[in-house]
């Protein structure tokens, strides 16, 4: 298979289009961030890398950073996540809140902001210095310690994220939140203000398609865990548009409003795109577009 | 009519009835009251005053502070509070997040806690010295400074009021708080932590039932402000079993978790009951009682 | 209190009012009346009639019988019917299916459509010939017997009912509908096809206002029952503006669909309006007008 | 892989299994099935088949058919049938009515009660015998003329089946039915109470793991239908489980209250298995069980 060859098809497709949505405004950090932007980066399942155009480019990883936390914490705590968290797709994120109050404070799946906020406090609960100790895990899962949290972007999240302050006070007030609301959140908004290129995410979501060993040979999860992430990946990642990309793409895989997108197809690649543009959905426009495209060259998914 | 021979009857009837329902329990200060509490106090258009039991007795108004602030807020800004609130009954109260999630953060109506904070923002906004100011008030149509808050109560309140900071969060969210979560919750909750007594309860709601002039003749509210809030209280007065007290009582009334209730009859009386023990429903069980047996009494209702 | 001399007024301002809405146009029948209609009856407790503009007209009363089946319905069966109904305020009738789903089965009042496919049910299973029964019942009611169903408004209500037939078999399924899905259907469509004039209106719910007896001077209801019937209009009897007449208007009352009002202040009388244009919500909208403008006037309401 | 020894081993443990869950009762006709009864059968991308214990029992089939009439209507009409229903999965089917009256009729997927009488519609438009062309299509998809209704089943469900009634006339009530309520469910009814056996159905899912080319080699869909549908079982096909069968069996498949459940790996195999005990979700449990045994055994999965 040459990927190469495909991403460059694919670059040269989507660096010239002009339908790229609307970029993610509600903080100024993210509003700036020039449009024109797109990377893709493939790593195969023997470790060969390839790219096209700004693959090295950094940005807000921001929801994609929920796998992340979510690997970690399965990894500390196991299977006992399950008793604070669900399992199943949510179908609508514009009434998150409703959907907590109506199933009692557990969130439906810990790719929601609720169940993301149940995860950090998991790990606030875990870590001896959550913030450092997260960070350092992403490093090693990267092999790249360049990588960081953008405090502008975290403080700013921190000044107008209230609709995640409502839905931390809302576990708190079901019990299901063990930490104080400030701490949580300062976690949480930390977390989803690392900075990653899409080369750099590639390599950390390795372990999600090689069976929880991630390219330096080390293993984190078990095969059970990695199923079950890739699972949720597929039913959840996607906000209310999760069956559109089950179908229009067919890998496992997870997007943020930053414009990032990783996805990965078990055994062979995992791939990562950014473009800063969303469609209405608050998905990558672009991205979703590059990979369908990728699977469709390559006539590989997992359907 | 003789108020004070209704009144005893109610009164030999209530204290030696066993069924009483639950004390509120979420703050120790709540709690630790005695149960076997019942006061009553009826002021009537000639501001003849008629008592029985513990009427002198103080206790937590809690949420009946909602409709003094209310009072007060359309008394300082008028019609421009219901830009920012509805005014229909909100059904469930059980699920208030959800419902001010699918009304795009405009409460149903000032009473829900929701709404109320609402209204602690726009006071917070337009007093001096929002919480002394507004006990003033409180002061003034009860003709009576020795009225106070409760600091331990409001502490409590603070500490533990996580759902109110969910909906505070979730208002500030679409633009619907002005000011900051802190500052509208630390007024919402003093004012929740004023104790009154029976007696000082039915005399500063006098207001209410004499077309907007209070016990000392001033006058704070014009007739179609009082018809609003009296079809507010009839309508929205009693969490979910609004429906059951407009059939049950037929006067337009409201109660809080402290076990105190308020009604009143336009142009004949004001009346307060108080015993602690709650109802399913958070309402006073021997204050619906004692309500619905003077309304019976009577022969009285707005129906 | 010079009642002609204020009817005559309203007319004069509502009949040469420009802004009258939309009229109802689901079916043909309700859709071709004239929207330039305007009337008012108003009954005194004295059995006095006053009217102006076409008040003899005769229109669709349609959701205005649901007050008229259920007294019936109450006073074949008493305080039974309410183990398969409650009497709380709806919030909001355009998801009403939703409501009914998450309540099981047990419609929030008999003024919605839910409940009143209950109270449809109760009296099919009570009485002999339904149909022609319950139209004797209003009948009397009225002292009128050529008050009559508009079989073709029957007719185009079955056709087009979907939703109706969507609550009924929802009702079925919860096993809170006795006999079969058309039978309750085809009197509940005869029953809302009833056509009467403002005058025939404000006479037969004469007894909502005079504790139960009719003008004729028999007695239907007793006390608790008028008060239970007058409290539910208040705070159910508009839709999702409830609150909203409550406090424009101030009394118990019912809206329909064909632009038809009826309301009453207890022990003084008992008002009819009639203008097919409707506001957003569902009312009449210069029927609201009127009233308000009645209260107003007469400076008096429940409140 | 040696699939026989596989099913042995599952069937040994299944059979002996005393947690088996409740029998659907609902309608008599499912309530009188053994519970004792289990069977497995397996078809491999080499058309060679395995099976073990009560593989050539028929049993009717109910929800599997929607995946069969979503295939037969998608080859029929393409894409236009995705203006009338969406791909996202539901979350919730206990309200699922409130789901489809908060989206405005368009149900959430063709795989819940809503969206496969949409389908309905869609064969009944297009399908000259409805019936008789439907249990066609599945009869060549099989091989096998011995399929066929079961009349009994749709005669009682016909009777009892109210929620479907509700949510074929709410569908109505948005115009997204566009035959008549009862054509459309007497061809759902008969859709739903098709019996076919294990070994059977199997078959007819071939084509689903063989990129849309039945057993016998005709091609009924393309391989963009083909990853369509599969997505669709893997989002929604166990009703409240969906993510839960995702993780804990890691294959597309669907599963319906007579006890059967079909699943396929691509490229690999088909599998279906009956036992009749359901779990609190509606999905069989020893079906459940041993497609995740078969799964942990052949160290297969899609993630």
């Amino acid at each position: 298979m040459d990927y190469q060859k495909i991403l460059n098809t694919i670059f040269l497709t989507c660096s010239s289009s002009k339908d790229r949505g609307e970029v993610a405004s509600y903080i100024p950090e993210l509003a700036n961030i020039e449009r024109s932007k797109f990377g893709i980066h493939l790593i195969d399942s023997g470790k060969n890398n390839y790219q096209a155009g700004d693959a090295e480019h950094k940005f807000s990883i921001q929801s994609i950073s929920k796998v992340l936390s979510l690997a970690h914490a399965i990894g500390l705590v196991g299977k006992t996540i399950w008793k604070r968290l669900n399992v199943e797709p949510s179908g609508d994120p514009f009434n998150h809140l409703s959907l907590l109050e109506m199933e009692n404070g557990i969130p439906r799946n810990p790719l929601i902001n609720a169940g993301a906020i149940v995860i950090a406090d998991i790990l606030v609960s875990n870590l001896e210095n959550p913030k450092a100790d997260f960070l350092n895990y992403v490093r090693k899962l990267a092999n790249d310690t360049s990588i960081d949290f953008n405090l502008d972007v975290a403080n700013s999240e921190k000044k107008s994220g209230f609709r995640n302050y409502a839905a931390a006070n809302l576990l708190k007030s079901y019990g299901n939140l063990k930490n104080d609301v400030e701490t949580v959140l300062d976690f949480y908004f930390h977390q989803c203000a690392i900075e990653m290129s899409c080369s750099q995410l590639a390599k950390t979501f390795f372990l999600f398609m090689n069976h929880g060993t991630c390219q330096q040979g080390r293993t984190y999860l078990n095969l059970s865990q990695v199923k079950r992430i890739n699972a949720l990946m597929l039913t959840c990642g996607f906000y209310d548009e999760a069956g559109e990309f089950a179908f229009e793409v067919g890998l496992p895989g997870k997007s943020g409003v930053g414009g990032g997108i990783v996805a990965l197809l078990p055994n062979r690649y995992c791939v990562a795109t950014w473009s800063p543009g969303l469609n209405i959905k608050g998905n990558s426009k672009l991205g979703m577009k590059a990979l369908e495209k990728l699977t469709t060259a390559t006539k590989q998914s997992i359907f």
